[in-house]
């Protein structure tokens, strides 16, 4: 009998080897990711996504990119790109996806597809200041994963949440961030 | 005497009527915004936002846009976007700095330019799962803005203070959200 090779297209044994070296050089696992904004006119702003610093040296994308952020036209803006508070979900949603890719490929999960849905609610008198109980954030986000896959849903829920735990942005979201802001 | 007229591209009027009209309306100050995400390959994703519900009914940005997340190749992946933990690092800097934009036109102060840099750190043991006492996220998000004005520096200090205390994002990040993750 042969056993049908998984591939989610996740290196696993990498991340594996990576650990193994990381465990003996804490310094090296020492990561800083940056961004650089540049206001363009009213809401709008441009910010640059390109290099980082790890595993002990300066590290670049392939590709320096630049996002668009704006605020709708119902708020009498231009709406020259998504809303800050949208750029939590796209962080949020890729990454719990590469999470469930990598943790199936762990666990010798083939995967067809795997689609999600994100909705956060925001009480927009937060921001406007109308009320000073209302958070200016989001008071709830809701993601739901349709993945389709021959494993019994039960394992699938089971790799859904190893990636909620180990996820980055998940943790950044739902668990308090120490912020500095300086101006120069 | 003339005033030099200050115009930073923000209808402060129209956020203020907005405020005098959603104080006697809160419901339709619920906002959800929303996001799908579709698993490519390996890490990489894409992350669709388009439509939002606010003001009581159904809204659309002026086009749908498509966000590609991945892993870097120190990873093993094929860096086909940035990593998911970045896009938090994009919706702080453009929520302070539009919010800067906003405060400075309603305090009747001219920007000239509005620069930032960000810098999140990360000690990867933790997503790794090397160290269970080391954080998944960011342990501290530095933001260092850089503004061009004739206003005094500690004018400038007081609207970057103002834009942080109604930020949405930077709620987010600072302080808990609540996430559910379902699977269908």
């Amino acid at each position: 009998m042969t056993m049908a090779t998984v591939n989610n297209g996740v290196n696993v044994q990498a991340l594996l080897d990576a650990r193994e070296a990381l465990k003996g050089a804490p310094e090296a696992a020492q990561f800083t990711w940056r961004a650089s904004c540049k206001w363009q006119d009213g809401t709008h702003s441009k910010t640059d996504v390109g290099g980082f610093f790890g595993l002990g040296q300066e590290q670049h994308h392939k590709t320096e990119t630049s996002f668009d952020a704006d605020h709708p036209e119902i708020f009498a803006s231009n709406d020259n790109g998504i809303t800050p508070i949208e750029y939590i979900l796209v962080g949020l949603a890729s990454c719990l996806t590469a999470g469930v890719a990598a943790v199936a490929q762990n666990r010798g999960v083939q995967l067809r597809s795997v689609e999600s849905k994100l909705e956060g609610k925001m009480d927009i008198r937060g921001i406007l200041g109308i009320d000073s109980d209302v958070r200016n954030g989001y008071d709830d986000i809701k993601v739901t994963f349709k993945i389709d896959s021959d494993a019994p849903k039960q394992e699938i829920e089971a790799i859904v949440a190893q990636s909620q735990k180990r996820s980055a942005v998940y943790d950044v979201i739902t668990n308090p961030v120490n912020v500095t802001v300086e101006v120069v």
